[in-house]
């Protein structure tokens, strides 16, 4: 069954490590557009940005033109701790879908954190390092984030503040729990440490906070303290740039044995883990080498893509952080609670919106228990139990493969597998009770929020 | 700072991946002491085995003289999901430590069952479908196990029943939905399924359950329904051959770079994972051929190697299945309610049993907190949540690691890390918050279950 020479899971060596990360905005000729002051309007200036971020982030951030920036020694020797990933032929599920398609999955959920937001971590942890910060700041939704910047900052011995949305502070205790051990401090957010904390505790005791709010504590007391900065795990252009190092290992892996790619999928919320599993191949699609169909799977009940517009809103529902120009669905807009945990973000990266914007990708909506049934039957053949996130793409890449399975074409797809789902089991047990909700937000909600957008050309 | 050519993860290709199971009883001068049938007092015979255990198991259990057992093509094939695992240099821990020690682990928590117990469960649920069974019974305590024969039974189309100590279930609802997110049932036990189940709460009605009693209800079910067999995940011979392929890849894997070990270490609960990974070791030694020094880790909680008796007791609590020749501190000992976890069984594999009688191992006992001192240091440095259980091999080696600081000795330690902590960050939150419990039975409590050991010579 197993094509000839060819592992079921490709490994590459440590030498194989990526040595530059790839900016695709390089070779885009519409360039993403400039992040704006909400104040003036105008494109934000690198020194309006230096009391939030740290100086050589920022410099990553505002780069079109370089297509390669080094990885520097020390973040590829914290690299070989988990990469290179694997890239893993999914003969069991092929064969339980019964399609001819070939599926492989680059699977970054190999690490302690349980996701690729490591890449990135490590990489903002070194330049914080670096500018000789004492600590960083930060918040966390589900924790994937701000367990992966925990470990980054245990490594280099940084202090790591942790604004954790206060409901699921207290609701995923284990969370918490694997940051600590990693020597990071968790704050449940709304809190008593900040300004806006404590307004917001005053104006709604007993609220369980929200990312927004989480965020506008991490930025102030990054701003307020000596020697610290905020730094973001997703929708930046620079966390883009480090997750490049996904699809770099991907192409070097299908190009080590052979194999073309005629698909490539991946999930998205904020756009980190697509952006970084897609680069390479862009760039080629870009410089018209190549070419590929590029899917983004995302949640229907937060379809920035499939149903947000193109224009320049706030980055965050505290509406304090740049105007970006994204697909959004308006920056107060709060997805149905249901699990689609990470990738429940209003808007997407501004390199992903102009590259959609401009017909280089797809992008489709899937419901919830839809994902979850994937999962199981990923889990089930594959052996790995994927986070509900990652579940977006499985699904994405199982009806594709469904698709080969009606035509008879064996189409190469490959898919991104950005993390497992040890800590997501509260909607596994939803999805097995039969309690999951699949609510999608009506075209008159989604038109609401569309209706408040910053009036910006 | 690296060995030149030698990589941090030393991983072995697919066809690297062992095609037989190396049986250490061949090369054993002093065989195990054979299963006693508790009424008679006689050597069990296979026929008395039968209403229970899967026929090819049982000639595995019983076979003191064949080295090598063919791994089936369709177990390798399962085997390729998360085989070869990785054997790991620990460049960060060695440095944080400040040894000379060369410290490699052999990392077996890359699979969603998070522990080595899957290389045992695919092979049980393979003989079990071989014999045209319909499905199979567990019981399952910290839940690893578990998980672990869920996933094999998915992969195979068997029934599984896990029966899952009450308390465990209630208090890891996580791991129970992981298990049904493989379709096995999850019963918590004591249940009224059964006529012990049903007894057990007639007598103690509000019981949480225990070890004991679950294996009770899985044994009765099983030999009470057609197309039905027991399994167990630990302490039996069949297991501990199973188990060889993690020694005979890590043994692979050191030969493939030149690599010779002084110092090999495991954790010790039943045995599985120590005697799988020593195994082709302690074949040569036994043979004469080489050298190790091999040793055990075990709670001081449950100190069976150090402080028990050798002498022939009763495998479980329950007092229903065959009597073993083994180290023991007495069926009826039940460890204090720490997190030693899947190392609180009271006896120990009887192979292992034997050749630590015959002077071919050592071993160590070591309390609770400073195992949870050497996860965390472990976690920080090489970027692994480590189980509860494996972090008592880690600190057997920093322990050892530190003596060749002092001696300036450059040995080669290499452990056993047999699995991920994703599912105890209860355990960690205790530790992080000061109240982990670091209880060691005192010498008059041991002689005390010592004294009711059965009278056999």
């Amino acid at each position: 069954m197993a094509d000839k020479n060819i592992p079921t899971k490709i490994y590459l060596g440590e030498n194989e490590i990526p040595k530059a990360w790839y900016n695709v905005r390089a070779d885009m000729k519409n360039k993403p557009a400039p992040l704006l002051n909400p104040g003036t309007g105008q494109p934000m200036k690198p020194e309006e940005l230096e009391p939030v971020f740290c100086r050589e982030l920022i410099a990553q951030e505002m780069d079109n033109d370089t297509a390669y920036f080094d990885i520097p020694g020390e973040v590829r020797e914290f690299y070989k701790m988990f990469r290179p990933s694997p890239l893993i032929r999914a003969y069991q599920l092929e064969k339980a879908l019964g399609t001819p398609a070939k599926i492989y999955y680059k699977f970054e959920g190999n690490n302690t954190s349980g996701s690729h937001k490591l890449n990135s971590a490590i990489a903002q942890a070194y330049y914080a390092k670096q500018q000789g910060l004492k600590g960083v700041t930060t918040e966390t939704g589900a924790g994937q984030w701000g367990t992966a910047l925990s470990m980054a900052c245990a490594f280099f011995g940084l202090d790591c503040k942790v604004f954790m949305v206060k409901v699921s502070y207290e609701q995923k205790p284990f969370r918490r729990e694997v940051m600590r051990t990693y020597g990071a401090s968790v704050t449940p957010s709304p809190s008593m440490e900040t300004q806006i904390g404590r307004k917001i505790l005053a104006d709604h005791p007993g609220t369980t906070g929200s990312l927004g709010c989480a965020i506008s504590e991490a930025v102030e007391v990054a701003v307020g303290s000596e020697g610290y900065r905020y730094v973001l795990g997703s929708v930046l252009n620079q966390v883009l740039l480090h997750q490049s190092v996904i699809g770099l290992e991907t192409k070097a892996a299908l190009d080590k044995y052979g194999i073309k790619a005629d698909i490539i999928i991946g999930c998205a919320g904020g756009g980190s883990n697509l952006g970084g599993l897609i680069a390479p191949f862009m760039g080629e699609k870009l410089r018209g080498e190549a070419d590929y169909r590029i899917i983004a799977v995302e949640p229907s009940s937060c379809p920035s893509f499939t149903r947000g517009r193109f224009a320049y809103d706030f980055a965050d529902t505290g509406m304090v952080c740049p105007l970006a120009k994204m697909y959004t669905l308006g920056s107060d807009f709060i997805p149905a609670p249901n699990h689609a945990g990470g990738l429940r973000y209003h808007g997407m990266s501004t390199i992903l919106s102009q590259l959609y914007h401009d017909g280089y990708m797809e992008a489709v909506s899937v419901p919830q228990s839809e994902v979850f049934e994937a999962a199981e039957q990923f889990a089930r053949t594959e052996g790995i139990l994927p986070a509900p996130e990652s579940s977006h793409a499985i699904l994405g890449a199982v009806n594709e493969a469904l698709k080969c399975k009606e035509s008879g074409e064996e189409k190469t797809i490959v898919f991104g597998l950005t993390g497992t789902g040890y800590f997501d089991m509260v909607a596994y047990e939803k999805f097995h009770d039969g309690k999951m909700d699949d609510y999608i937000p009506t075209d008159e909600e989604l038109a609401r929020y569309a209706a408040k957008l910053p009036n910006i050309k």
